[in-house]
């Protein structure tokens, strides 16, 4: 019989080997994957064979083992990450083309922001935003743009819990916040330099779902000098009613936010 | 101390129960959950009730359940799949804009064509090579433009193996399948009309890596009586370059095909 879930559960143990692979780290050997991990190297080698086996891990040729593609497949075929990417992805590509900047989807999930799509040019200089990554919500325009479409029993939680300073512009005072979301709810969006990096603009627009519920926010990353704001708000706010009425929102909240 | 891996062990089980949510099924009851996983009732209950813990299957307010995004975060952050679909991704953009078709982006994996990525308009009719959706090999452009780069050993298992027919069209005869890979090698491309779907011409060219290994296949799929093919391959070989070079791979292996 299997055990009883506990602590340190099988489940919890493959959940820290998965989570150990992230963007700077895609391979590893068996010995760094322990260590990262922080996990028996017995018991990793043990997870990691059966892991192998059913595709969740790969082995390289050298040896490094890598996240497989099974767990990709896995995760892909019945996600509404998927879904809700496929079907903003045109429109996307609508704004990219527009504007030929950053543009990403992102979503709430476990109290921060996680961007499920991104466009840009494979060697651009920011890092931030990437596909699958994470940043906190005061942190980040989407972010601000989902909290200010979200309950307000949420928005009272994640405003008395620890608001940290991603960069020195980064506001972390909750007075200050709570404006920034009635201006988006009033406005309809939000640009704010300097947020999540210094040399950065995120400026985002909401996306609504079934029940005119908020479903994701569509963001666009400007350099910091560039003054095309109004632009970049037009092309995001009619990609975003496109994504809208894609996803089964009823129609547009309100008309043209005033940049 | 977890039990050893078995048949019927934990990591399997989890397996099964993700493996039951898909593209037609996205969400559904516990007991339909443990139903598709052929598992019983109470084991379903206690593996799901964890699963739901570390976020990778969500309840839905109607109680329903379906795949977590905290799985799809594990499975993207560090896998091969999204950074090869982020590098092909500009480039797949350029033959969507360029045609105006279906085009995707295939990888082997485990004896099939498993699709990473696709670009096409939400409400197309084409009911085939889906994002993350399996195909036979021989059954699929892609799958043939990836066999005819692929070690000599794999090709002969694959032409001794089980060749469904897919379509009245799709060829199954070990030896015409071995003469379209010595096409591919010696054209760059291969278009096949009703290999996968009856109403549809698959076309593709191969994407190769570092040390010139086969990488990808990007694929066109248009509809049967489009007659443009030769620019359909020019499009492809032009993208599929591009991509190689920025997968590392040293220069394209040939001239352009002639279609």
């Amino acid at each position: 019989m299997p055990n009883p879930p506990t602590r340190d559960s099988i489940i919890s143990r493959v959940v820290r080997l998965m989570g150990a692979f992230d963007r700077t780290q895609p391979s590893m050997t068996l010995s760094m994957l322990a260590r990262r991990a922080g996990l028996p190297m017995t018991t990793t080698h043990r997870l990691v064979d059966e892991l192998v086996r059913h595709g969740l891990i790969e082995r390289q040729p050298g040896g490094d083992l890598r996240v497989g593609l099974r767990m990709w497949e896995l995760a892909a075929r019945g996600s509404h990450a998927l879904s809700l990417k496929e079907i903003a992805l045109p429109f996307m590509e609508d704004v990219q083309s527009a504007l030929g900047q950053h543009t990403t989807l992102a979503v709430l999930d476990r109290g921060s922001v996680l961007y499920v799509e991104r466009l840009s040019h494979p060697d651009s200089p920011l890092d931030a935003a990437h596909i699958a990554q994470r940043m906190p919500i005061h942190a980040s325009s989407s972010g601000l743009v989902l909290l200010a479409h979200s309950p307000t029993n949420f928005q009272a939680e994640v405003l008395a819990g620890d608001l940290e300073k991603v960069t020195p512009e980064t506001v972390t005072d909750p007075a200050v916040l709570r404006r920034q979301l009635a201006d988006i709810r009033q406005r309809g969006f939000i640009a704010v330099p300097g947020i999540g990096r210094t040399e950065w603009t995120g400026v985002a627009v909401p996306v609504f779902g079934p029940d005119n519920r908020i479903a994701a926010a569509l963001n666009a990353i400007i350099p910091r000098e560039d003054t095309g704001i109004p632009r970049v708000v037009a092309a995001l706010v009619t990609a975003a009613h496109g994504i809208s009425r894609a996803l089964g929102a009823e129609s547009p909240r309100r008309g043209f936010p005033v940049a």
